[in-house]
């Protein structure tokens, strides 16, 4: 039966939004946020968008005014009432009331700032320049709107059932990737997908899939709106973007060296639990260990992001154990370039060793990997990073140089500062 | 947005129909009636459903209030006024007006007779006894229903996302194989596939995606619904069903060895052109055609349904060129047990010496072999055949002893009668 009045709406559709909501963005940015908010409401940063997978030109793939658009479409949201309940209202890890309520009160006033978008060499400049707390914002949706106006523009062309038949392949790869995740003992397995997903839609039928599929095994998602509306945990922490901007922040190499942990020592103050997650790569997992405070070895977890997962976790381990620690009361959360047999590796070599949780990302909501003609629809590499604060460029050099960023000369006086020696270089697939 | 109305509509079904209209039947039980009930109205003939594939225990798996209630919803079924203005005022084969106005009539107040149900060990004895005209509609909704009622069974207890990744994995099979027939040049292919097919609502989505995936290389369906929804041509010409009755109606042997002839000749009056198919294997394609009258050689072809494929349309080119007959004008259409390599592979053969059309049925409708455990959805050997005929049993022998039917002292009557001698027996998948 036709719902004539839905379909009068549907004609007066003026886009098809990618992003619904602010709270489409994942859980960790808006703690992030909330601490930001707090301890450096002032610093000045400028995101950027950069594809590291050069071989896909976006400006000649995605049309600059289809982009626009959308970009424009993120400014004019805010806060709806029910999503401002749901997170002054829910329970997160256990514990309530974990958004502040003058965070709230600054969250339900804000517009996200404006963007700035170029073209060139085939490639989108897309910038966010502002107050921390507000161009923070945009990374996960100006992300997410990118990877889905890419789909689009490869989906457009395609005929009805050639495109159902797409979505059935893509679907059966991920339950054939559930089926085999179900054989997995004692996992406990997160959505981390959000900003390198297909689609809006597609990462919510994935994350409803694993929901059936894993039961149990599936612990939650790290979008917010998806675990609004499907009734899940939201799941997330802290990332890169505290220590590299506290980092770009200080005035001396001593001031530097101290960045990280002074990023985790604000962070204890206002967390504790599950929150307390160490992400210990931004300069090297190595150096960072061996200079951390006694104090950080009480922390829960750990977050193994970058380089060798089996070493990183190791030496999780070994650093745990040299404090006193045992490890098997510590949680060990792999997050990247995952996919299932990773999963399965990581789970049978630590398991009992150490509390594990993954955070899955790409692999879980965008392999549609060898489903179209040129691959055109494989995931790719794009990230939206802090690239700058108060006027000083920032630095990544995590514990594979593949995915360091930053001006050379910088790279070079913060493997100075951080002590990091050679790096085995691994190729970032997504 | 929900459409209230439609979930309340919903909520009060009794029954979700598997078959929703009297003409969701093939196209040639219609053509096949319309002359019956020219020339044998007042027979009197019993069908009867067979499952070949003993091992499937119908009336283990199947429950017998649901069959009832679906054949009990068949026997409420009349022609709608749409779709008797589609077979009156539709061309079939470029000719209007292929069913004359008395047949129409009658057809219009036509509703389908009781039916005779009985368990027996595991199976369903399920009869139909009356007028030919009659009974003869009940074959295909018969088979339609066990076959969709068996399905829904097997997945009653799947779970949301197992079901959809279910039907995303049938799609994915079915659309490799259209990639695969795109590869077959001047393919003609129809869809046979009503009788045995997974539901109605798979045949449909089935016929939808050659429509689109093969373009003009798909040229129609058996279906006479799925022919008038989706704006395609209704394909078909006649069955073993006439010569059948109209063998065990005969009198005498050298009646009975006239039989499959008098058939074609009350059909010739009626029609022309590409309905003018000969099914030559009822009783052995080779005695057949060694006996069959010189006027039969001007038909247009020849449907090739059971025995080996190559040797039947082998022997249908040397007959017509005895008959001084140029093959490459003719029609050779094969109809048993398709699957796409068999299709490529007879195309590859017989291209340029006859012209050539596929009717393919089971394994385009309802293969879903190897997708869930124990194979329990695939596909298997159910029909529904005209088994007396004025209290006289019916005989089959075809060109594949497999296929025979009939009491054991009247099949060999009749292999004297048609001077069929050994025959090479052939697995019968479907």
């Amino acid at each position: 039966m036709v719902d004539i009045a839905a379909r009068v709406y549907d004609h007066r559709w003026k886009i098809d939004p990618i992003v619904r909501s602010l709270i489409d963005t994942d859980f960790y940015k808006l703690l992030m946020c909330q601490s930001v908010f707090r301890n450096r409401p002032e610093a000045n940063v400028t995101f950027s968008l950069i594809n590291r997978s050069k071989q896909i030109r976006l400006a000649d793939i995605v049309d600059e005014g289809e982009l626009r658009e959308q970009l424009d479409h993120i400014r004019s949201l805010s806060l709806t009432r029910g999503e401002s309940t749901w997170l002054r209202g829910n329970t997160f890890y256990g514990k309530r009331q974990m958004f502040r309520p003058d965070f709230m009160e600054w969250f339900e006033a804000l517009r996200l700032p404006p963007y700035h978008l170029e073209k060139r060499d085939g490639q989108y400049e897309l910038t966010f320049e502002g107050k921390w707390p507000e161009v923070m914002l945009w990374e996960i949706p100006a992300l997410a709107v990118l990877m889905e106006l890419r789909s689009r523009a490869v989906m457009q062309d395609m005929g009805r059932f050639e495109l159902q038949v797409l979505y059935a392949r893509a679907m059966t790869k991920l339950w054939e990737k559930v089926e085999k995740l179900r054989e997995v003992p004692n996992l406990r397995l997160a959505d981390f997908g959000t900003r390198r997903r297909h689609s809006f839609l597609w990462q919510d039928w994935c994350v409803r899939a694993m929901v059936e599929g894993l039961g149990s095994k599936f612990v939650g998602t790290s979008n917010c709106l998806i675990a609004k509306n499907r009734d899940l945990e939201a799941i997330g922490t802290n990332a890169h973007e505290l220590p590299m901007v506290y980092a770009a922040l200080a005035d001396s190499d001593a001031e530097l060296r101290q960045a990280p942990y002074r990023v985790l020592e604000e962070w204890q103050e206002e967390h504790d639990g599950n929150l307390r997650i160490i992400l210990p790569d931004t300069y090297g997992t190595a150096g960072f260990l061996a200079g951390a405070p006694d104090w950080l070895a009480s922390w829960t977890g750990m977050r193994i992001d970058s380089g060798s997962p089996e070493e990183g976790a190791e030496a999780a381990i070994a650093w745990w154990q040299a404090k006193g620690e045992d490890p098997r009361k510590k949680l060990v959360i792999f997050s990247d370039g995952l996919d299932v047999d990773r999963i399965a590796q990581l789970q049978a070599r630590f398991a009992g060793r150490v509390r594990i949780s993954f955070g899955w990302g790409t692999l879980m909501t965008n392999d549609f990997r060898g489903l179209v003609p040129g691959d055109a629809l494989a995931p790719f590499s794009l990230v939206c990073k802090a690239v700058a604060a108060n006027g000083r460029p920032t630095v990544k050099l995590s514990d594979n140089p593949s995915k360091a960023m930053g001006p050379p000369e910088e790279i070079e006086r913060y493997k100075r500062v951080f002590g990091v020696g050679h790096q085995k270089a691994m190729e970032v697939l997504v």
